[in-house]
């Protein structure tokens, strides 16, 4: 008998990982509240030094917000820790709906549905109209995050995917698609790991003309654009021209959680059909407690917006002006390329250990082999002098390396 | 041309769950601290009367908890509301590994992984596992949860479903099956809406004899069986011979979020490849804070384990002396059986309106279909004053609504 050796199998998997230079070893931190990007770095459970953190997607530092720490403070002490159950059972808190109601408010939409986090909100709503939508093609952007990409899966339907933020690619496909059966059009506002932003207006009326739903995911977006805080469908003033949009309570909001924004029969039916929200004990009312006082302080605060933007937009001249290759996004998100796996990890290395700054390398999977970068997020807490500290140790350790300046980013 | 008609297409789907009477409308909570299983009721927003849960899973009661209360206040002004990332990129917390080797310990395995829910952590590992062991076949109980079910889908490999807690059909789908494949024998230890419980060192030693790995959810029992609260596994002294133990933070421990623990390979591999734990943002600290301390608390009292299994007793005594159909089961949950779905809405209905007492009906697809029930969780919080006045309710509502009380259940 060939007996399976499954400590064998499962080395294998590994290995291969680590042959690949793709083995994840995750830093282990403490943030510091009231001082970020500060953090405490622990090596091998033993608190080491102090860092600077330039890699967190809360992009605005509201995980420290007062505002945001005393409704969570408030929260558990009205309610306590934990929802206790599903949405059905005993699970639907006061916190939930208030919270909803306001997201719903803040997309211009009908009614919102909570998640325990985006990944789930793009897989239970992808997979769950692919399902419900007979017959129903996805027409997905190549560089759909991973979530999306799952829910499109589960589904069990047709796929088409699109050339990147390609308008033409995606008329052909839609034009030669059955004009009878269900579609929807699912791409994100920004791109997280380019940093580039789509054309929500012509892929909407695109779809539009091929009578196709929109699914908008705004994680990079939401709480960082738009008059209230509403993403870039708010800033290019199209948010009635999306179906669902899709965000995040982790990143801009600087919490926990994901949701969905649409029509009151769309959530209904997500919310009615969804094995992932079914089954799934609802987000901590101390969350969503914290999450409320995020969203309301950003709609009505642009300050955070506005200092975000002049921060990336200083580091990204500031990069320039050494020399280093920079992508010249138009949004908050600041790679910098290395297109090398062990060069990158090497460099994010030394950063670490010689100057005190975390930046995480990212490689394969997460965008595609050779376009291996660094990929800062700059915000209202990295002030000037951590700038200039950044791209001071940057520009060292990149001629150590003796990476190659002259090649275009 | 034959245009879809969205709106047509959706509405249909809602109108088939209302037409079936399982279109599921969410009662509104505010859990009152300090005086749970008491929580005040919202109607459409506005603030009703005040109810007694009595289907919640916060079995302990210890989303009240002081230790859990203070360690979350501590961790919200130590490192703030969220993680900030994915466990790679930013999100991993020192109180994250240390809640990761806190539960490891409490089931006696070399490393614990932890996700944002219960629900993700089935998914994220059945279908890895079913991925990176080629050809495996999964044998699963048929009474399996949807998570577990989703995830053993996603793997997309073979699965062989085998009768609920029947060993001899277990080791005939085994015995028949090749014996050069991987295998994995998935099931729960108790069962969330009939409350049985399985013989985990019997199903172990079967896996074991055709080589198969064995993969138990526990979300059910950690934290309310065995010496330390490692649950059932715990209870009857078999942890070793489980190789995966899947848990919930959400339920017995009073908070959110869910892990596995396993051999230090297992949990690598898992870490390493799995879809919905790699690309989401980690659990938020304050949660993982108040765990933590929920965790140690009940590793070393037991008072809370006593007082539910005395209260459950209680409970189901009492409903069994007025003849009311209360499953008689060998664990803390307390199915009183309907057997119609019309008539499990109403009766859940009537409580809630005449009596303050919620307690959610459940029907299919939770359960299957004429199986229907109301599914009660006493804890120690449910004073002997709260089991009479649901006695007294139950037993008056069951005879408004001529439900046949000499039916076995």
């Amino acid at each position: 008998m060939n007996r399976i050796n499954y400590d064998d199998a499962l080395q294998g998997a590994l290995d291969t990982l680590r042959a690949e230079g793709r083995y994840r070893v995750f830093a282990e931190l403490e943030r510091q509240q009231g001082a970020y990007p500060t953090a405490k770095r622990y090596i091998d459970g033993v608190l080491d030094d102090t860092i600077t953190v330039w890699c967190s997607n809360d992009y605005l530092g509201m995980g420290q917000h007062p505002k945001v720490l005393e409704a969570m403070h408030t929260a558990l002490e009205v309610t306590g820790a934990g929802s206790g159950g599903t949405r059905n059972i005993s699970g639907t808190h006061h916190y939930h709906i208030e919270l909803e109601r306001e997201l719903a408010d803040l997309h211009q939409k009908e009614a919102a549905l909570l998640f325990t986090s985006g990944y789930v909100a793009n897989e239970a709503t992808l997979s769950s109209l692919a399902r419900i939508l007979k017959g129903c093609v996805i027409f997905s952007d190549e560089m759909n995050h991973a979530s999306m990409i799952e829910g499109i899966r589960h589904g069990g339907g047709p796929k088409r995917i699109f050339r990147h933020n390609d308008l033409e690619h995606l008329e052909e496909l839609l034009a030669d698609s059955d004009p009878s059966v269900p579609k929807v059009v699912a791409f994100e506002s920004v791109y997280s790991m380019d940093g580039d932003i789509a054309d929500i207006g012509a892929i909407c009326d695109l779809a539009k003309k091929y009578n196709a739903l929109t699914y908008l995911d705004e994680v990079h977006a939401v709480g960082l654009y738009g008059q209230r805080g509403g993403g870039i469908a708010d800033r290019d003033d199209v948010l009635d021209k999306v179906d669902i949009i899709e965000g995040t309570l982790a990143k801009g909001f600087g919490v926990m959680g994901g949701y969905i924004a649409a029509s009151a029969r769309i959530v209904d039916v997500v919310r009615s059909y969804a094995q992932s929200f079914i089954f799934t004990t609802s987000l901590s009312p101390v969350l969503a407690a914290g999450v409320l006082a995020s969203v309301r302080h950003l709609k009505a605060s642009r300050a955070e917006r506005d200092a975000q933007q002049m921060q990336a937009a200083k580091l990204k001249a500031d990069l320039k002006a050494r020399g280093l290759p920079v992508l010249d996004t138009p949004s908050h998100i600041v790679p910098v390329m290395v297109w090398d796996p062990v060069a990158c990890k090497a460099i994010s290395d030394r950063l670490l250990e010689a100057h005190n700054i975390y930046v995480q390398p990212i490689n394969y999977p997460t965008v595609p082999r050779g376009t291996e970068r660094l990929r800062f997020t700059p915000g209202p807490f990295h002030d000037d002098g951590k700038i200039a500290a950044l791209v001071d140790a940057l520009d060292q350790v990149f001629s150590e390396f003796k990476i190659d300046r002259s090649r275009a980013a």
